[in-house]
């Protein structure tokens, strides 16, 4: 995925940032939050996703002549801007949640501190790369606690939104716990294990479905999973899968590995299949089932005493079809004056909900001592420092006399360096560190606001100096 | 766009590939139809999209030396096949519905034939490139038919599915009515015109709402629309943009061209702009609206009186939001014996909905003489010819008493060549060619056909002969 992408930007970005520049702004330093508003599915917790990504993006920002050329054809760029273009150098500080960990709405997951028209024009690709992989992300994640242990593998790409949205949608998953992916180059690039059975054209092509599983359990004699709903599950699958499991491949000292089931009463079916399986001593013969599934689906299917060893979910993953948008903005939250001095900024809204936190910030993460499960996140001008050593007031921004002095607790900063002046300063992680990562932080989350229906909201509140900083915004703003 | 593709495939067209190659059908002609079950939204149809981008795909396919080394390092493939792969040369068939025209369930809008390892491993790109951008296309002539002759501006990659998601669903949209993308190298790369206004940002930097538009109408004179709800629309927003024209455009002879609405009660904030400006003698001032907008909300805010002269919409048009999947399927319809005779194939469900078309077919559509209008489709085998100057018996392949002796029309065949024995015929397409196909096409589907809710099914009838094949199929196959 080494293409360039600097224009993969929102025209606007540019004109603004030629606007900057003419406006003798191109200096004046900007501090960007990206942060989203709602957790979709109304779920409890969100999983952050794309930093890898965002990092290459970053490093690669680069005008080719063909871009400038092409800018320059617009007719609405003056010839310094191109010129700035042309000799471009990326010279940001840019901040991010690690990929992997748990997040909530409101929180600036990502901040970018520089120069007003670099900070500005980054803005697609940050909300782009970070919204989608951490919509499947996050997806992925209800599917595999749906599935209470099982593997849940992506069966996607021929579904997906574009060729990246297959490919990195599959990376997503597979962060927040899928098992592996049908999608072959992300195996290649990213090493997500690729995994696949056949097709319903495998079977059609053999005069029976005894030739095809026979001819598949020779070919591959140990990973021979084959698919029962061609003709009819119980009457021709599983009795066919059996015969070429005894005469085929237990001869050859191999057993065969699994049954795909993918129509029919799924529930009805798989216990049938499991029986017959059983019967025939062919207990270690694993279960795939497939079809339309979801995290709800998943749920019912096993609550209603399915059996089955692992799913495999297509489009509903890898479009987050209930919910296919991460909402996450992008906004300005201050600016420096010439001094170097802070100025804080708000927008407005007449939706209570849309009003930003202004400031340049930290979230830091309180986790219980006791049970190690993370407490509370709160948010803090970037200079202040919670003290787990001493007790800690938090309050509800809203309800502020909603009050608890909480104690034996550790905090931690969530947000980390990716870039310092342009600089990458980023640590690449492995995916199968960034998966584990991810687990460990998903264990950390209370049940209740793990659930995914009616979950407990998870509080992310204010320091009582961002809080105090905030009202006086919104006071003078409101005049 | 001009990265390697090749390897976007799910696995198991792989292990399958290397499956017919060890059982000795690498030669057998295979026929693969892709063909969609449902329409998006429950609309009346859907716009083909995607087939130049189909068509590249399958003219740089190619294995590269570290895609075969990939391979090998799975230990599931024979080197034989790794030679094939590195040799590989592609040698199919290959028809499709053009890219614009309207189509409906059922019909074989692209169809390969060719030795069934090839044939069978395009399925991934075949049905990714053509689902992703006719889902996006048929959500985007939904939004455009509802804005009643009103622009769409495509606003949303920032909320996209990854960059293709953004690039390509842009041209997507283009092709299907919209009048342009914010996505700037969609306007590089296909000539999609990139249109914007300004962000939240842009107002904030400056010390006033006043001083913002001033510098962005000194900077763009001729091309003015300024964001008027950062504050307030009303009393900040709309008197500032006025404001402005009068003290800054005006004098240098210039006239302000748009503001844009991004928030609140959007009908009564326009209609009261709309006489803010008017009487301030700027009728020539456009209103731009956003926010969450779909083809529901545009159509319930022109109803409502809104004073409206475009649209920009985000992410409910990048990710088709209220249904993401454009379920397109390949399925195996036939093969060729060893001379060169078609054995037609069929897929056998519970569904019924889900039983297939077998053999290799044509998508005859015939029109109307009198108002030009689509009248019906018929599936024909192939090599049927459908004579418009004889009055020809539709009738329905469900409830085969439904018949219609249909006289008065012509009869065009829609499947057309891409490739022939793996060679390009297909003669690529100006995007504003492709546009205007689109919308010539849609002109000629009836209103009833074309409505939101409850539209009148179009007929996808089969011929005798196909009818006759098909039952005597079903009928071996539930012996």
């Amino acid at each position: 995925m080494d293409k360039n992408l600097t224009m993969l930007t929102d025209f606007y970005e540019l004109t603004m940032a030629n606007g900057y520049l003419k406006n003798g702004l191109a200096d004046t330093i900007a501090y960007f939050d990206m942060f989203f508003r709602k957790i979709p599915d109304k779920g409890g917790y969100a999983v952050m996703a794309g930093v890898e990504q965002l990092v290459d993006y970053l490093k690669s920002l680069h005008f080719s002549k063909e871009d400038i050329d092409y800018l320059r054809s617009k007719n609405c760029f003056c010839e310094e801007f191109l010129e700035y273009l042309a000799n471009f150098k990326f010279a940001c500080d840019v901040w991010a949640v690690p990929e992997g960990e748990i997040i909530f709405p409101g929180e600036p997951i990502v901040t970018v501190r520089g120069p007003v028209i670099q900070a500005q024009f980054v803005e697609t690709m940050v909300l782009l790369t970070i919204n989608h992989q951490s919509l499947i992300a996050t997806k992925a994640s209800r599917m595999v606690r749906a599935a209470a242990g099982r593997a849940v593998m992506e069966f996607g790409s021929r579904r997906a939104q574009g060729g990246d949205g297959a490919v990195l949608g599959a990376r997503a998953a597979y962060i927040a716990g899928a098992a592996g992916t049908a999608c072959t180059i992300c195996d290649r690039e990213f090493g997500v294990p690729a995994l696949g059975t056949m097709a319903h054209s495998w079977v059609q092509m053999f005069p029976t479905e005894f030739d095809a599983f026979k001819a598949y359990a020779v070919t591959y004699p140990n990973a021979c999973t084959v698919l029962v709903d061609t003709y009819n599950v119980l009457r021709s699958g599983i009795p066919n899968a059996i015969r070429v499991a005894k005469e085929v491949l237990e001869p050859m000292g191999c057993r065969m590995k699994g049954v795909r089931i993918d129509s029919g009463d799924i529930t009805y079916l798989s216990r049938k299949a499991r029986q017959m399986l059983d019967e025939a001593g062919m207990e270690d013969c694993k279960i795939v089932v497939s079809n339309s599934l979801d995290e709800f689906l998943v749920r019912d299917l096993l609550a209603q005493g399915a059996c089955i060893d692992s799913f495999g979910i297509g489009e509903r993953l890898i479009t987050s079809r209930s919910e296919p948008v991460f909402g996450g903005v992008y906004k300005l939250v201050a600016i420096e004056d010439k001094d170097g001095e802070i100025i804080p900024k708000i927008k407005i809204s007449e939706n209570v909900e849309k009003i930003t936190n202004p400031h340049f910030k930290q979230i830091w993460r309180l986790t219980d001592k006791a049970d190690g499960k993370y407490r509370a996140d709160v948010l803090t001008l970037r200079d202040e420092v919670i003290d787990d050593t001493q007790p800690y007031l938090l309050f509800d921004p809203e309800h502020t006399w909603k009050r608890h002095l909480t104690t034996n607790f550790t905090a931690r900063p969530l947000q980390v360096p990716l870039f310092e002046k342009g600089v990458c300063v980023h640590k690449s992680r492995d995916i199968e560190e960034i998966r584990a990562f991810c687990a460990s932080c998903l264990d950390k989350v209370w049940e209740e606001v793990a659930r995914f229906e009616n979950p407990h909201p998870y509080y992310v509140d204010l320091s009582q100096k961002l809080w105090d900083i905030k009202r006086r915004l919104l006071e003078e703003n409101s005049r």
